[in-house]
């Protein structure tokens, strides 16, 4: 497959932002071919992410201009760099933002996800190899973003972030376990570990919360209680296991007072998942005392703090936080592949909308409407 | 024993706090019979503690007076009150300020010490039989102070608050484990569950931090780095199990960074045991990216928050408290007690000095004098 690209720069189509909160425009971009530990894939269908936008919106101190965001994907590898030999041109994959080598600090330690092999390079939107970037518009570079850049046809990552899936999954809808949706899931099964008959709350009913519920349902979770400002999400909740909904709005006292007068002192577990310090602060404080644990999922805004008394956690509650639900991405992503498969996950009912590459600023648009989980791109191929 | 005091008030010498930040008065006080569920007891000796003196200071908003202070400490059973099956007059105790009814919810969860059954009247220094107190002095009636009331030679507690131990235990070594010793090892065996192996911060060498020092050392940590602003404590702390030490004044970065810096990326485990916000940020800022969990042991001030990045716990630290350390109080005293017993816990190498009730303002001095860990009083009976 795609023998006569390999080792030649691809021109192709790539969704560019060249700065901070423009609309981004379609280019033909140029991109490299894959060095030594490199992968060149195929993306045949990215989701957006609110990372994505956040990162477009320019509050993200860390975001590089010009750039190509994206990193919920899905795609086959077009060809591999010098060294790769658990990767061959056709594999079926999904390029995931956190790395797994199975060789550093991190990831020998069991105790997490967080593979630091080539954090320093993505962090900076480059390769590790050569410490540039892959792709260029007209031979100036454009940074890469996530380690995944998945909003072009074709991408190069590191090979350590490269999860190798069951060639019979459709990539339009596994794609979404690239970020949101393990995210959540991972939260409730690696961080919280929700045992059966828990009480829960879930802050926020998008994508990873709702995966948050799905995860707890499967669990075993007894009460599973949404919280959401937008109370149109209840009804599709209700499909991801949510059994009562608790819209702030419709209360005067503080929302967890709200949960902890509902629940006889308070929830086993909760989950932020939304990306609002001060309902981080609620969603641990209306945790029960002894015993009930906080997971931190939304990202914050930049320098934002959270806070508490520390009377909290001496009384007993404990506060967590996961990136990519705690997954270890080449190894587990395609066991969730596996999962999706077998329907034991739900994928299918995130997806509210189908859009092409060249519709990305109206899906950009969509991610700020209620009504919006995720929306697929097609990459026009 | 004492069949004729059994059902009499006794009058007897107990440390009266009259008034926030006034000289304690040794007074003539009576002590009523216990009611249904109560137990009296003949306190042998009494150790003093920051919780006594910050409630004695006024800072405690919750501070009711006058009071009797006093919560480490060990006795003899005087007399049981009504339906008192599982003690008896002569029967060796340490009064616990944390019950365990091994009957209320958190009792029952599995997951907590944190029973609640007569915390409804302590918490306002009354008994929950009859919402009063038993102390007097000329009619006048004295508040309880956290369910113990030591320093009394006589106190009444809730019979779900005594922890009956080894009769053969030395009662002026033993009653450190009614609180400081126990909440130290308590945090690391409990509420960590720190593996051998692992790098250890304590901020704070006082008791509770040289405590959990010895249950680090215990647990088989590789490093335990001591941390305080007093560089006299290190002598005294390497016979706990401290092998290296950290001045702050000696640096100009963060102690966070500092410590960062020391252990390649942070350390496994923290415990703060101060009681200061600023420096919990700091405990749990050094831990390891990943896995690194921090333990708020020591009290904050009334009304002071903790805050941090929620980056921090995003990124797999993990932030929680300890009450007790986590210990059941009659379930688990006892044991420590045998441990004691068997060598396998310090408790005299904490006590650095020894005086009589009568010295008690003294004692309370002391207390902020670096050179003191614990002082234990002798009730003169
Ligand atoms: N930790 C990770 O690894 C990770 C991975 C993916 C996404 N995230 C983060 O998770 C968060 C959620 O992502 P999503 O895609 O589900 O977002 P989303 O915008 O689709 O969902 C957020 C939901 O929160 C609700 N909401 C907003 N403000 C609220 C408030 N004050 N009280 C109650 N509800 C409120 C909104 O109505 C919406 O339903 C984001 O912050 C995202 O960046 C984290
Ligand atoms: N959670 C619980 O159940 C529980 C139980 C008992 C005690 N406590 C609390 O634990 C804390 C410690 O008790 P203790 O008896 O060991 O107290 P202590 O005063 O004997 O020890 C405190 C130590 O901290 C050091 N220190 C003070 N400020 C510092 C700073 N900024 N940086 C570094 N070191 C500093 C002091 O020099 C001292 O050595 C207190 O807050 C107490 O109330 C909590
Ligand atoms: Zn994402
Ligand atoms: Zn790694
Ligand atoms: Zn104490
Ligand atoms: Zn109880």
């Amino acid at each position: 497959m795609a023998a006569s690209t390999q080792g030649q720069v691809i021109t192709c189509k790539a969704a560019v932002a060249w700065d901070a909160n423009k609309p981004l425009v379609i280019e033909d971009v140029q991109v490299a071919p894959p060095q030594a530990g490199e992968v060149r894939i195929k993306i045949l269908s990215t989701a957006l992410c609110h990372t994505d936008y956040y990162t477009w919106s320019g509050k993200d101190p860390e975001g590089l201009f010009p750039c190509i965001l994206g990193h919920e994907a899905a795609g086959i590898v077009e060809s591999v760099g010098e060294g790769v030999t658990d990767l061959q041109p056709g594999d079926h994959v999904i390029p995931c933002y956190q790395a797994e080598c199975k060789d550093c600090k991190m990831c020998k330690s069991g105790k997490t996800n967080l593979c630091g092999k080539v954090r320093a390079a993505t962090g900076v939107g480059l390769m590790m190899n050569d410490r540039k970037s892959r792709f260029s518009v007209n031979g100036k570079p454009i940074y890469h973003f996530m380690g995944t850049s998945t909003f072009s046809q074709y991408t190069v990552v590191h090979d350590v972030s490269v999860a190798k899936i069951n060639p019979q999954a459709p990539l339009d809808k596994v794609c979404l376990l690239g970020c949101g949706v393990s995210t959540g899931l991972g939260a409730v099964w690696n961080t919280a570990k929700v045992e059966a008959g828990s009480v829960v709350a879930v802050f926020g009913l998008g994508t990873v919360g709702l995966a948050v519920a799905e995860g707890a349902k499967s669990a075993g979770a007894s009460r599973i209680i949404g919280i959401d400002i937008d109370s149109k999400k209840f009804d599709v909740a209700k499909n991801f296991g949510v059994t009562e909904f608790v819209n702030p709005k419709d209360h005067d006292k503080p929302i967890q007072q709200v949960i902890v007068d509902l629940t006889d002192g308070g929830v086993d577990y909760s989950f932020e998942c939304i990306g609002n310090v001060s309902i981080m602060r609620a969603a641990l404080e209306c945790c029960h005392k002894g015993w009930g644990t906080s997971v931190i999922v939304g990202v914050a805004a930049s320098g934002q703090e959270i806070a508490t008394r520390p009377f909290q956690l001496v009384t007993g509650r404990v506060w967590k936080g996961t990136a990519f639900g705690g997954f270890k991405s080449r190894s587990q992503v395609p066991w969730l592949v596996e999962k999706y498969m077998n329907k034991e996950i739900k994928v299918d009912e995130y997806i509210t909308h189908n859009m092409n590459l060249s519709d990305i600023n109206k899906a950009f648009d969509l991610l700020h409407e209620g009504g919006c989980l995720r929306c697929v791109l097609a990459m026009e191929h």
